[in-house]
């Protein structure tokens, strides 16, 4: 994966939401090594840091061709952005393509909803 | 009816959703004798199991040619769901196609809202 | 108007909700004898008793040719299903088409919100 | 049915198109009692004679209570606007909501279509 | 302007929302001399009395040639409704059509919302 | 199959348009015995007789069960309609949802398209 | 009548289309007295002149307290850019509001469509 | 920067909500010199000052020719209007379109949501 | 790339037209390296062969890691299908998200549009 | 303005069709000195030529600061397309965003439509 790269929040004072949508994800199922599809929702408030977007783009690449499922992508990127940002309160949804006539939603967040 | 399969959480100490929509659902209708359609959705925070999706796709086909009214195919769902999954929360919705120029949406939770 | 007929709630232990919409909605305005149209959406909660739907569908074709005003017809609608059902919660709403250039949506709630 | 009434052309001497959508028809289905809906749009290109708008809504509204077929409703309006407006080229279109799961849409043409 | 009549509630028992919604508003742009365009939207929840629909229509009509800002309007619009309806609440929402490339939105409620 | 029952066409001078719009196809693929669905779109111009609705939504039922290709099962329905009707012409398209990542949509004429 | 100002059109040689499209225009019913309100949309391939936008919206404003029928309406505009512009050809088009449930569109082209 | 001008807020003694939605922002992207588009939406209850539209449009287009971060836009216009007006809240919120596939949406608020 | 597969068309002596609707279409860039994204959809009249569905997938999923420029994959695509099918005719449209702010769409005839 | 630049047709033998649209036009008003924003849509069937993308980009961001009406903007677009890529057919569209309440749209082709 691609190193997520940050920079200075210029505004550290203020607690603001700051989304990025992706719609462009793909990965590939490790059960049947067929592509699939997706977009990526990421919407933090941040702490110190705030990610740049290119790394994020690049860093989203990286699951291009690699065997992950659903829930495990999207739970990856929140450990992954947590980890490089230390954000007060981050969510992120992947919003996967009909497979076998169905579609699926996964959203988790940061801190943990109880 | 098909058996629903479950695959172990892979971020059990989360308690993020997964959310799943089926449009494909056909039931028949046991007064009439007709097929009624409809889109069945089902989200929720699992405890230590998920549901596998093609198993879902499968349990769900199950009500294909089964004569059901559309308040008890929505509560068998979920009653099925939760017996297979022990999910912290699940919520299903099933919204169904117009019949007599109107069109229901049954909505169920786990646990009971009260 | 039609009797509300009604059927044994398969599931009473459950608070789960069910809504029925019907775009169909028609009746005549009592100051100009013109025809009025609309969609009325029914969202309750039952307590022992389901409403049969094409008993739904004769009670409210009942309006076709009476007269009544819009803020009458959606809180009739809300007695007459209490009555004949006694829901736990009940909504009713009435959304008519544009007469005069300006529409109209009319909500009434069972227990009342205070 | 109400007459249908009309006033003078204002400008007679060049062929432009008046349309009117009315989207609440109602009739009768004469097999199963039950009422119908839909919309009827109205194209013409008009001779000496325009439809005055008042009349046209009364005369649709005629067909209330009455029990008509989507194809025979659809060439009767034709037949009856063209009879009192003798336009240079009509066109009735009558799109009709689902019943049985399937909805309907009838097209007539004056001069007739070859 | 034209005086907003009323007729008794006919329910006044219960809190139920009575919404109107008015595409058509115009009125005059007091700086410009420019007309401007809008939607009003009217919610309440009617006291002993219920507004009237036609007086309602010719009471926004006389902002017609009235040179008024958008502000304005909407406060003015809530002070003469509450004062001819004494509702137990009211809100009133003014959508204008872009000028200068911005479109503005004005929401003014009875009681103040604090 | 059902039988596809006909009714006298009331207006059989005229070569005008019937649309009938089924958007609850559903069969089998001969391949995987999984179901597929779609909506069948059948567009005419009668002849002497005009196809029955019920017995159309019959005869489309009679495939829910049974194995056939996109392709062939549009087709089917144009041979099928054209030996019962005789229509003046005809089309039918059916679309389908998307299987694979991939949805299909067949269209097929009488008298074919040259 | 506001005047109509022109421009010398900078592109003389080539055939191209300009369209304006105006969803802010009102008038008054001359049966009625009530407002009226449509989208004029006006399409033309310019000869020598271009028409002048200020002032197409303030002649299109001079309709606001006037008492036109819609019919009427499309077809003077037409004529009054018409005779201000010489253009090659020219179609203006007026979609109004409903009145009595149905909404009307009026298209009158120049040179006329034999 | 153009200032931001102001008027004495015509009804100071209601907390009501003025909106304004700017479809047609633009600045440059300090890194890459590229221009950035955009819609900023403010929202606000007015204290004894409400913005004049005109010089909100001119305080916007100051930012056509600048190098700016998306975050730091949203907050110096929410920084900028809070100075200007002495609002009792304030929401600013850019919605910016896609760059490499992504787009972002930042909201900043007065006071700051803790 | 993966071989096209076909089947035997069904109906060989008819005109009739398919369609394939592919929204998860990935390459990348030969220039940038970056990942492109579009939908491809593939309109033709079978000769002796269909094109088997998974076979197509498959095919088109071959350039998910390969450098291609839009005009050229577009080309590509149509020139190995009708190689595999010999269709009557055949028309590819390549629909490709923005990359600089921009959009593109490739279209591709088989027999070439004069 | 940037040198328009461009590659070599890679199938110079077909006459398919290419599109791109830019919805982040801007330019200046020279009337009012304001900005004018909108979309420019280029369709074209290549020659030898065909236009790269980036320098496409560059080129119309050279519009930003200049002065130029909407009907002369699309015409110089056009021509300089025309005499850089000698196209065997282009079109060009520029839809503006409203300016006191009109929105228009200018169509130019390249051999001119007679």
């Amino acid at each position: 994966m691609a190193k997520i790269e940050t920079f200075d929040n210029p505004h550290p004072n203020r607690n603001y939401a700051i989304r990025h949508v992706a719609p462009e994800f793909t990965s590939v199922c490790p059960r049947t090594g067929q592509p699939d599809f997706g977009t990526i929702e990421i919407e933090y408030v941040a702490g110190a840091l705030c990610v740049e977007l290119k790394s994020l783009k690049f860093y989203l690449q990286g699951f291009r061709n690699e065997g992950v499922f659903y829930e495990d992508a999207v739970n990856r990127i929140l450990d992954d952005l947590v980890a490089a940002l230390s954000p007060r309160t981050m969510k992120v949804t992947g919003s996967f393509t009909p497979r076998g006539g169905m579609h699926s939603v996964i959203t988790a967040e940061y801190p943990d909803k109880s």
